[in-house]
């Protein structure tokens, strides 16, 4: 019974009017989107709105486009609950680029800012943070690869902010709750967000690379609230001041134009599903895969139970020898990107938004034929 | 005769299998790209090379979007004929963060550079590179609203470096020749890279937004050559070093992935026709629409002859109050994108390398039977 659903292969996809064998992705980022994201924008590139041109010809300041980028700045504020006093921009470069923007904007040379230190990610941010003024890293869990979320720090009111980063694709943890801050709370999003409600009010910053749960690749969402931290007093390039942007509605200049029509279809789709469904299909999804996890006598997990994300699910195999053997199974079954990141190995399923639970299933199934087979 | 041309539409874009009008794209950019670039697109979205997965939902680490960076980069190397000792890095942006990154990278505190000023486009840059050191602007057509290329100006030899926009979009001028200079030249090629052979190895640097000549928004140009600028001494933050790019092949973090997809194959189609093929294809459709502007007495042209861009056609009407009435016209037939840039009004017809001679053929029908109605 395992045997036959672990080589179940379904063919629903399709493409160029040939019936395609489904897929089942598991990328950790570029990562899966909703079909109808995908439909709109091969319809989009073929003639956007309309206008008998395709989406990638067509001028940025179009009407036809404008509503576009106006259309996603309104969704996003209204699936983070937030209202006037809160301003959202698209931008280019990643979360990368935000990691010096933020202190290049708010970071005086000699003010302090603080920052949770659980990954790579976030390491990241703490070090760019340091060419532009002070860092207090107000706890890590580093001592342990990042298999965990330190509880229990003082963030220090003397702060110009306090920075984390919501979900940790590399380790698989993810924050569940945020601090009480005495200072704006700056919150790395990328790839949890629009996972489950968030009350946006709670934060003065909240960025995203749209890559995982929000779009694709080549845009990055910035949600800032009106005046909350005040502007460091040093003089920032113009491409690298969030007023310029803000004032300029995304458009200073030429915005990433198919990255955001892309966002902009998957936003709908959030909307459509509803934040409250669309954290209970992602529950139910981990759920599904760590229980295998933690009955499945060849595996076990790798993060603290209580911190276990909900996006990226990282496990091992018990003997790391049978490896090869469980991706090979995968690789025959169609389960795509289960490979952990480079710097941790093992393995690594990321259950975003736009993943169904029949993917899930397909993996457990072949988990339990392995069991079988090897146990 | 031309009435009956002016009305002439051609059906010949097939969109979900509906016969489209087609819309003459004359946008300043995005523009218009080639139909094989788009079609490989929507190919793309469906099925990336074979991974039964859309090009928007895998890892940029894949070894097939691995391929496509680098087919990208070397064939932007062979176009520009420049060798192992330089680097093309496709980064995000657009050259508008590149007016920050180049001072940043290459301009000390206390250095100064060369800026040729000859439009918008230039000025911000100039403004940019105000912000890290000292600016010699050494040159200006601002006196004649950037109607013309200055000519004879001198590059003082302490410069670090001199900085020139090849074609200025708004304004309709282009440089054919660029000055003998004693320091590495910089030039934003933004708007008429490919359009014609240039020998790379007379740049230092080559930059380029994609959205014009050589793909869709979302991806950057940059071609170094190495150790030709020497490094300012300022700690320069991660994401805006030229090296870290360099040394990480585009990829230090997930790049503008379908951005530089289309540029690949716009790259391609380049190359399929050959530079020297371009550029006469490029003069043959300007010299169609400036012989019409220089013909026709309700039309002249605003640029001074011998700097005429073959990229972007500025031209006006004699008698302004006529204009509204030849862009409803121009809409009748199917003419889009027509309108110049709202700092300057008039007329500007972009014919990008992907724009064919029918389309300006078109253009020209319509400014033939506007005289005949109004003249």
């Amino acid at each position: 019974m395992a045997a036959k659903n672990s080589l179940r292969v379904s063919l629903i996809r399709i493409t160029n009017g040939i019936l395609m064998t489904k897929v089942h992705n598991f990328s950790a980022g570029p990562a899966i989107l909703p079909p109808s994201a995908i439909q709109e924008s091969i319809a989009a590139l073929q003639n956007f709105a309309g206008t008998g041109l395709s989406l990638i010809e067509i001028s940025h300041r179009s009407k036809e486009y404008e509503a576009v980028v106006a259309e996603a700045q309104a969704l996003v504020k209204e699936l983070l609950n937030v209202g006037d006093d809160y301003d959202a921009v698209f931008l280019q470069g990643g979360a990368s680029l935000q990691f010096d923007m933020i202190p290049m904007n708010f970071l005086g040379d000699n003010e302090t800012a603080s920052y949770l230190n659980t990954g790579v990610w976030a390491k990241r941010a703490v070090k760019e943070a340091g060419f532009f003024g002070n860092v207090n890293v107000v706890a890590s869990s580093e001592d342990k690869n990042f298999s965990y979320i330190p509880k229990d720090y003082v963030i220090s009111g003397d702060s110009k902010y306090f920075h984390c980063t919501s979900n940790n694709t590399i380790y698989g943890t993810e924050m569940f709750h945020f601090p009480t801050s005495p200072v704006p709370v700056v919150c790395d999003m990328s790839s949890d967000i629009f996972s489950r409600p968030i009350n946006g009010n709670d934060f003065a910053m909240i960025y995203a690379g749209a890559q995982k749960n929000m779009g694709p690749a080549g845009t990055t969402l910035v949600v800032l609230k009106k005046d909350a931290i005040k502007k460091a007093s040093r003089k920032i390039p113009t491409m690298l001041d969030y007023q310029i942007h803000i004032d300029n509605g995304s458009m200073y200049n030429t915005p990433s134009v198919f990255a955001i029509f892309v966002t902009l279809h998957t936003l709908r789709w959030i909307k459509s599903v509803g934040l409250e469904a669309m954290e209970q299909r992602n529950k139910a999804k981990a759920d599904l895969l760590y229980a295998e996890i933690d009955r499945n006598g060849l595996f076990r997990g790798t993060v603290a139970p209580e911190d276990r994300s909900r996006m990226n699910v990282n496990f091992v195999l018990n003997n790391p020898e049978l490896e090869a053997d469980f991706f090979a199974m995968c690789k025959a079954a169609n389960l795509s990107g289960l490979k952990g990141h480079r710097s941790v190995g093992g393995l690594r399923a990321s259950l975003y938004n736009a993943l169904e639970i029949e993917s899930v299933q397909a993996l457990v199934d072949a988990m339990k034929e392995f069991e079988r087979i090897k146990g």
